[in-house]
């Protein structure tokens, strides 16, 4: 059963990819299963899904499945001591204090070890002062306050409403200009409407938005950067530590925004702790190349109960694991190895899929052909999202075609026409919209530190109505089953919809001959991001002239590396699919394809980052940028005491990105 | 012709490297025509030379061959203001002045274009001040002389003998001593015997050895690291450079040695110049594994005729290029993908490979095999001297066993005897010595950067017996063909035996059907590079215990490491060789072995240093050290202000040898 011939076999392939999609049907079951209980991770409960998970994966029919612990630096409020904001008068009497904790939604009122709303990784303090209000906390924000209105935020408190950036780009921002703590607030112009939960989907006014406001950019776990965090790693002081927080940073609803208006008082008492966390790794052995991995992975740690974050991903993984099962029991054994990972301390800076990659970053630099994330499966009831490399595109865009719309009234119209219907790349091509992948999720290491073609799909809102970032209740105790059961899902049919995208990635890219990889996808797409930077480039004619500033070069590369892309479809299309060496020849260009686009120097100041054409901006981590070195250099400018130097980077950027898409192109030429 | 059939047919290759070794007879007249002019890097006569080796290896039969052109930072004389040192009066007149040039030997005189000794990236300068003899400029001399015998040389200009260590690391030294100026020369206790050139091999009084003087640290062109120096890669301020050299330095011979005693002036001229160097790169492409390299590269500038340095080395790659030929138009073709290269700017600091490795950088790391370096082939007459990567022993041992030995009275006696006669490695087996790669020449890219298993062969003198570092007249101008001809080799059976060695490692690492790479070496080797490590930390057995020092996670890995290495010499013996897929991945396995010692993080402040097995020290960039970053801070302790911190990184680098051993061993397990 290990060993099967060489040869195309597409009709079997694809007799299986029939069988595989419709077999999704267990969703609603297995996400109430694992969202009874709150699995922050590091607690008890986080464990027990993690046993869980790994026994029923095996009893689904994997061949292996192993729990990978690591020990990392986590953060949590102090039990005894809970965390709150006050509002002092003169006399420094607190004359209001903000909620300890959310009320719990109805049903769970017994539940124990619900997490209060906290900043992960705070530092310690009292701090006590004026409050400022700094809008969304981005660079122009603070900017803002200090050009035009002539207010410095030194020694003072901001207040910050979340949305628009990462909360941590939020604080990193706060700190620099002097603050000395940091309220967030989730305000109800952004995170409420009208049905706050029970009665609907939106964020009531006693809820609050975790998370952590640590900008690890890629480091995985703080103490133990570029190594896996296992017993016997060098751990770095805590004083060492780049960019952890040293002011207090505290998380409130909007019930107890409107009540801070001047002077208050931070009471924050949060640990950072070394804490074991579990990743369970499970795989399917392939047949014909065992040693190139497809990887499906996605988080299982929450906040709370995670209904929607991360469960409805998680959830989609262990239904794609029952139904890969069920096809191994039909005899099928894929070409390549499929890795399945449920990750651990993702809420904490995607610490559980940093590790392993750092443990196994070997194996997966010469082995790994793609990586389909699975966080999230929904966030919104209008329409898919997919960010993936370019070089996914046309698979995507295939699959979607074998996907039926979730949408009632769409019976017999397939997920691509709903998709493209609602949300079309009008600017691009007439097709759905596929975006960039920033970060923010566990595909960050595999993607911008290895290089590994990466995809996540999921379930969106409608972003021309729909403005605030995420989904209203993210990261509140009122994420729960019947959230999705009720408003977002209730035939879970969208869920599934997602599930059959994210498994039909996996058994593409594990089962095709030849990788479902598009390199002119790649081509077409690095033209247009060169364009798009020479055009934030020449916003500044005069200094363009001045420094001497060429995308010359750029151009010139992705020239290159366009003729060197179609001249590699055409030698597929002669290539002798008989004949297993050639065949595993150009996969193996395909494959590396995309990491030919990592920079071992790392991009400035982050090392972990070091894909050159994607990575989010040093100023926002949700959000991908193409060629975010330039990108950075030229957002820099305005910020700049000396704007020969910063030019002088712009140039130093363009010339590394000319350079890696050159070298890239020559890849693809003929090996020899 | 460009494709055959998968199996193994170790008759038809034996055939030919039986027929390939006997046909290395044209070295003679090879290295005559090569070594006629003075062929600096950067000069027109070194790219005519270029331009003839490309010429002739295509009509040897190379499939392709190309120029590739790099601009990097050189360093030259100022021909209209010589270099000198000078005696000073009292009253500031110079008493006496150091040769501008060495006394040209016989049958050059009408020869133009011959550099005089010099220190290239020598900062300019025209320091005055008392001498300080601080013998071969270690970092236990300048200690030893501060420390024992009270002498600061804060302002001094410091006088350093040759030997030992790398020039560069000399002045380093000096220039963290405070030095403001550093003479080098030739002790003739260290160069000079009877004998001196024309009448025997020795360094005369008027000879002076040229040489860069920069710790690069795998960096290549200095004003672009990471990035190949093409035309439009963007260029560091001269003033960003880490590490050059900013007091001046300048090289004499012993004749003029013996006259500085006290207070000299120097006069240095020397200029920093980008300038355009050429690599030629000529392949035979692999019939099967077109995209699997095997590299034989070895550098063609020379600082003067380069007689031993390089040419007796270029002669042999020129050589085996045209049996390789010869092969070809019998029918062969290999199995994998030749590359030949011929480097410039070796001299300079490694450059013109150190260039083409970070232009090529993906594909090497995704498709080398190995790498032959291919410098000097003879610095001795006494026996062979190989330094390689532990997989590579066997091979060494095996093929040295099929050449003859060069020596009269040897008669066949093989290569193996004849060396395992003269230099037995006692301490490790009873086989022939083989060393650990440091660095000094064009395999560092390659090796410590890269990854890449990597060997050089040469002949050598006796170390027992002959104490000088090199040879004497090293980077002279008396390094010319007659000294090759009479002395060195006057049938050039030396060389020949290492052409035959350097062709044979190539023909195994190209033809061979599993890459002849051997594990469990290299889990021996590991076993006893642990043991010597923990030996030198153990000379500190308090601070051991009192700091917690353990080698037990090190110990550990090595077992994991062995283990696995064994069971994959296992499945070797049952791999079904018919099958080309799984011949095709446990050849990968074996290829990336050495991929896997690398840390994309580098070794510490030495970021293009990433072999974390095999690197030089930072004190002494010759030498190969094992666990260079456990070598290093245990190095750094006695010089540590700061005792607990100094343990620390011991610690720090022991987690990190460890980890690193572990994840490579785990790289030999079954892939899937």
């Amino acid at each position: 059963n290990t060993t099967r011939s060489n040869s195309a076999n597409k009709s079997t392939s694809g007799k299986y990819l029939k069988e595989l999609l419709p077999a999704t049907n267990c969703l609603h079951p297995l996400h109430r299963k694992f969202t009874r209980l709150p699995h922050l991770a590091g607690t008890e409960q986080n464990l027990r899904y993690a046993e869980q998970i790994g026994k029923e994966w095996l009893e689904f029919g994997l061949d292996t499945v192993e729990m990978v612990p690591y020990d990392v630096l986590l953060s949590y409020p102090n039990k005894s001591q809970p965390n709150y904001i006050s509002i002092v008068d003169q006399f420094g009497s607190e004359v209001f204090n903000t909620s300890l904790a959310e009320p719990v939604p109805e049903g769970y009122e017994d539940v124990s070890n619900i997490v209060p709303p906290y900043s992960a990784f705070s530092a310690k303090g009292q701090p006590e002062g004026d409050l400022v209000y700094v809008n969304y906390g981005r660079t122009e924000d603070f900017s803002q306050l200090e050009k035009d209105m002539g207010i410095n935020v030194t020694g003072k408190i901001v207040i910050i409403r979340y949305g628009k950036i990462f909360r941590g780009n939020k604080v990193t921002n706060a700190m620099l200009a002097g603050a000395k703590g940091v309220i967030l607030f989730s305000d109800p112009a952004d995170y409420c409407a009208v049905g706050s939960y029970p009665h609907g989907w939106n964020l009531p006014g006693g809820g609050a938005q975790r998370g952590n406001i640590f900008n690890m950019n890629g480091a995985g776990d703080p103490l133990t950067p570029g190594y896996p965090a296992k017993e016997y790693t060098y751990r770095s002081n805590l004083e060492n530590v780049v960019g952890l927080p040293n002011i207090p940073v505290h998380p409130i609803g909007y019930n107890d925004a409107i009540h801070l208006l001047k002077k208050v008082r931070m009471n924050i008492h949060t640990n950072n702790q070394v804490t074991r966390i579990h990743n369970v790794i499970g795989r399917i052995r392939g047949a014909l190349e065992p040693d190139r991995y497809v990887i499906l992975g996605g988080h299982r740690d929450a906040w709370v109960f995670g209904g929607i974050d991360p469960m409805s991903g998680a959830a989609v993984v262990h239904e794609i694991v029952r139904t890969f099962g069920l096809l191994l029991r039909k005899g099928w054994r894929p070409r390549r190895t499929i890795i399945f990972a449920s990750w651990d301390a993702e809420e904490f800076g995607l610490q559980g899929s940093t590790e392993w990659a750092e443990d196994n970053a070997k194996m997966l630099q010469e082995r790994a052909v793609g990586y389909v994330n699975a966080d999230s499966a929904i966030e919104g009831m209008y329409t898919l999202r997919v960010d993936c490399t370019p070089s996914l595109h046309t698979l995507v865009y295939d699959l979607t075609k074998q996907v039926t719309s979730p949408e009632e009234g769409e019976e017999g119209v397939s997920l691509y026409e709903s998709w493209h219907k609602r949300d079309n790349w009008t600017n691009d091509r007439d097709a759905p919209r596929i975006s960039k992948l920033g970060s923010g999720s566990d595909f960050e290491a595999y993607f911008i530190r290895l290089g590994i073609a990466a995809a996540r799909a999921r379930y969106t809102k409608n972003k021309e109505t729909e403005r605030y970032s995420s989904y209203p209740v993210y990261h509140s105790v009122y994420e729960t089953f019947e959230l999705v059961d009720k408003f977002y899902d209730p035939t879970f049919k969208r869920l599934r919809a997602v599930a059959q995208v994210r498994a039909g990635l996996i058994f593409q890219l594990a089962e095709s001959q030849l990788l479902p990889l598009d390199v002119n996808q790649y081509a077409d797409s690095l033209g247009k991001y060169a364009q798009s930077i020479v055009q934030l480039a020449q916003r500044h004619p005069q200094e363009m002239t001045k420094y001497e500033v060429s995308f010359d070069a750029l151009f010139s590369a992705v020239g290159n590396f366009s003729v060197a892309a179609r001249d590699f479809h055409e030698r597929l299309q002669t290539l002798n699919r008989e004949d297993p060496m050639p065949v595993r020849v150009m996969n193996d260009q395909l494959m590396y394809l995309e990491r030919a686009f990592i920079d071992p120097m790392g991009l400035p100041g982050r090392p972990f980052y070091r894909h050159v054409i994607f990575a989010p901006s040093s100023h926002n981590k949700y959000a991908g940028e193409s060629f975010p070195g330039i990108y950075d250099a030229l957002f820099d400018i305005k910020n700049s005491a000396d704007t020969a130097k910063a030019w002088e980077e712009v140039k130093h950027q363009i010339s590394i990105a000319a350079f890696t898409v050159h070298a890239a192109g020559m890849t693809l030429t003929p090996p020899a």
